[in-house]
């Protein structure tokens, strides 16, 4: 098949993945873009597109679906183009770059490739329940797109984590009841947000269920669901009827293939130089969750630094031997 | 005289300033600020408030007076304390922690310090004019605050810089004339920038006078100012009437007492570990234009990503042997 030439091959259309294209663009290096969900964004987009980020620099407020629009919106000029819905699997060195495969079969050759793949491909641990398949999607979801989706249900939310946690609270006033399915009583979560989930509870509209476990689901009355649960030695058992079961028990992330690439790994993040976030591989870099160097901070705005790190470094690639003008953004503009 | 007690002492209010505030905070680590303009957003809010900038993620377009006054909203709930119109004189080591004087007479006494200064306190050079300083202010600029206070004016710019260049491409349009007055006839500024005002000089908007240089300034026709100009070996001269002197020779940067607080300098910027931003005076930091190690950026963006190193590190000073649960800001929320 014919391989697209380019400048520079970005793994992972989150936020880190997609400002990476603004700085390479910005001294004109042109992006594809790959990622394995369907849409850019990353987890911003797939997990918690609704909820507040207060982090973001310059931005006292901003929910991760509107982070990613804005983002997207800053790198329309440089027009990159997304390889969506599909994953990496083959890296291999060419003379003056790079081959990256999918399992698409979309084929880049780039002089330079961004390892933006955050925690790798990523998805929802599901329950061991024997037929739930049948029911996701329908009853059974694994993350919250929209709140106003549960308005009105019965929900069931299983696990103890950060997620059943902040969902238990942050549903209590759109749901008709939540149930809280953990097998412990203690909660794994912030404390301020456990805080306001047991005074919820108090208050009767949050009923935690402790210390049980989901042990099967099957069609109730009408489009209900009965998930029974029990004790951990099985000596109590119950059957809850309600509208919806989110099972918040983490995610697998699967870096896949790219483990097997020669990169050097400290405990599956990928080593690099900080001063230029370039791999073991000459001419890959890593950025954002995925790279690991002394003192590294998992934050959105810490992968935004390297991302423009990572695009300086990779100009004397592109364009090598050229000598860089630097000019600040208020100078120079964007494309229009 | 007697000392504020604080957490951190933050010296400079510009962006990356700013945000180190809400970095401590996040962390509960209160900040104190000191700067020497009267204003917060240091050269921001100071040379180029009107001015746009696109490399701010997730802001694909904002001027820099917006970007200060996003930033001022996103600290407010930590309700820093700012010292302005003062320089920092004194840094004197304490038992567990710093104490910093201004020549105000402020000192704080702070478990960590936070060098978040720029290029130093900064003014404009002024040109070697006798009797310019009774101009100034009325008819002798260093900046531009707004454009529209030079609406149908007669402007004279000199310099050959980016700033000289920029600004008589940008008041092209509001002036009634412009007149750019450089000691030679290369300008050393953006080449796409160069282009644009060479277009605007052949369509007679800017007037190019080089090679030509300042000899003098008087009172002209009554508010009007003459300004005299004359070839470098003085054989040809000219008198420019205008209402407007703007000399952009560049900023004159002190970082004064600064470089005697015994730091490690690289050419007048402050070495520091990437890994925690920390100065080789343990608890005192750099971050942002001022530091400088492997591979560093100068963009306010890198500086955001250094205030989270360092506030992170700093966190281990003000509340020793606390283990810290890290907690997203979308989980943790801000004081409200």
């Amino acid at each position: 098949m014919s391989s697209i030439k380019t400048d520079v091959a970005v793994i992972g259309a989150g936020p880190v993945g997609l400002f990476s294209v603004f700085e390479c663009g910005m001294m004109k290096m042109k992006c594809h873009v790959i990622d394995s969900l369907d849409m850019i964004g990353g987890q911003c987009a797939a997990l918690y597109p609704e909820k507040p980020i207060y982090d973001i620099p310059a931005c006292p407020e901003i929910s991760a679906e509107k982070l990613v629009e804005q983002l997207h919106k800053q790198i329309e000029p440089f027009a990159p183009e997304f390889h969506l819905s599909q994953q990496v699997t083959g890296l291999e060195k060419l003379n003056d770059g790079w081959k990256v495969t999918t399992n698409k079969d979309t084929v880049i050759e780039a002089k330079a490739v961004f390892l933006a793949a955050g925690v790798g491909a990523f998805g929802p641990n599901r329950p061991p329940l024997e037929g739930i398949e049948k029911f996701e999607g329908q009853s059974v979801f694994y993350m919250v797109k929209k709140r106003e989706d549960f308005r009105g249900k019965k929900i069931i939310i299983a696990g103890g984590g950060d997620s059943a946690v902040d969902w238990a609270v942050a549903l209590a006033d759109v749901a008709e009841k939540i149930y809280v399915v953990h097998r412990r009583p203690k909660f794994r979560a912030a404390p301020s947000m456990v805080e306001q989930m047991k005074a919820l509870a108090e208050s009767g509209k949050i009923e935690l269920v402790v210390p049980y476990q989901l042990s099967s689901i099957e069609a109730g009355e009408e489009e209900a669901i009965a998930v029974n649960v029990s004790t951990l030695n099985g000596s109590e058992t119950r059957c809850i009827e309600a509208d919806v079961l989110l099972p918040f028990f983490g995610l697998s992330m699967n870096l896949g293939p790219i483990l097997d690439w020669g990169l050097d790994l400290d405990e599956k993040h990928i080593t690099v130089n900080p001063a230029t976030c370039e791999t073991n591989l000459p001419g890959v870099f890593a950025i954002g969750d995925i790279s690991r160097y002394p003192g590294k901070l998992k934050l959105i705005l810490t992968g935004f630094s390297e991302a423009a790190i990572a695009a300086h470094k990779a100009r004397d690639l592109v364009f090598p031997g050229e000598v860089f003008h630097f000019e600040y953004s208020t100078t120079q503009g964007v494309p229009s």
